[in-house]
């Protein structure tokens, strides 16, 4: 039975997106599994929900848990990690070049590195500058992409996918949809995974 | 190096207790890691944070999918699972029940059984009655218990232990405390009794 692909839906602005974007290949890849890179705003899908900022910030004893395990979890992954001087960022133009950019064969490497810029460097990536930078290292034409992210096909495409993201029941982020199959969280990567090669109804 | 004990906090309302409960004493027994059992309440700790209910009924997206995710998690454990007709239950009864009966044999049998009526077979745990239930078929005297945990002492100690569920920070069920080391969720219990085993500071 061939593997189901999983939908990756992420956010640049995301902590636990960054432990995502950064394990699902090497995870997936082995098993055969195609991946669909998914980046959305969690902001419009957060005030859905009556939230104007991250839940991180609005409660703090969640906040202050959440950048502690992310430290221990980034430990123990072997992942770069500095309290970024300012969450969450805005992963507007990041998500839209992700779109831009979906059938290039360097997106998962710009994905990757524009998460690490914010959570393993401290850059901010919600600057068109960084984005550009970070474009520079994985040595693609900057400006022409950066260009194609501000087309207006692109932004309305932002928008439909971050409406998608509700109406599917999304409500943080990473998720990962396998079929009508949803997993929340990165602790849910292996399940996910799991369920996309061999799907099994709960006993 | 010996191990460090583990502070297993629950709420007797909470659905991932329910799977840490059912685990943690397999996982930790083994390992020669001691777990102390922490009922409270979440009541008290959800109204400091501004909720009057349970997050998963606040947020209807969270609680569909946190039914979901129980159903596919109890399917993989082994645990049986039944959506109870009723949620969040109140947890007072066993929680206070759980705090007089400290020191005997049969409470991690107790705490499990309560979690299995309240998740797995529908039964109301707020109600003495259930409670009572529930001793006699662990084969200890229930009316004696059921006594005991009206006790004034009891009830403070309650309080207290639910007051400092708040003042170290604890925002939901179930969390692991090693030492001062806080790990939240049933997704954590694995990294919290590695952590009891060989503390290691982030890298």
């Amino acid at each position: 039975m061939p593997a189901m692909p999983v939908e990756f839906w992420f956010e640049f602005a995301s902590t636990y997106s960054y432990l995502a974007a950064q394990r699902i290949e090497s995870l997936a890849r082995p098993a055969g599994i195609p991946v669909i890179w998914r980046p959305f705003l969690l902001g419009p899908v957060f005030l859905s929900l009556g939230w104007n900022d991250s839940p991180f910030n609005i409660y703090p004893p969640k906040g202050r848990y959440m950048w502690r395990d992310l430290a221990r979890l980034c430990a123990k992954y072997g992942l770069p990690f500095r309290v970024p001087s300012q969450f969450p960022r805005n992963g507007l133009h990041a998500a839209r070049v992700t779109l831009a950019a979906a059938n290039e064969p360097w997106l998962p490497d710009f994905v990757r590195a524009v998460l690490r810029a914010n959570f393993g460097e401290d850059r901010d990536i919600s600057q068109p500058a960084v984005i550009q930078e970070i474009l520079s290292e994985l040595g693609v034409a900057p400006e022409l992409w950066l260009e194609g992210a501000t087309r207006e096909e692109i932004k309305t495409a932002l928008r439909r996918q971050t409406e998608r993201a509700t109406e599917l029941g999304i409500f943080g982020a990473p998720t990962f949809l396998v079929g009508s199959e949803m997993f929340w969280g990165n602790d849910r990567l292996e399940d996910a995974l799991a369920w996309a090669i061999q799907p099994q109804p709960p006993g």
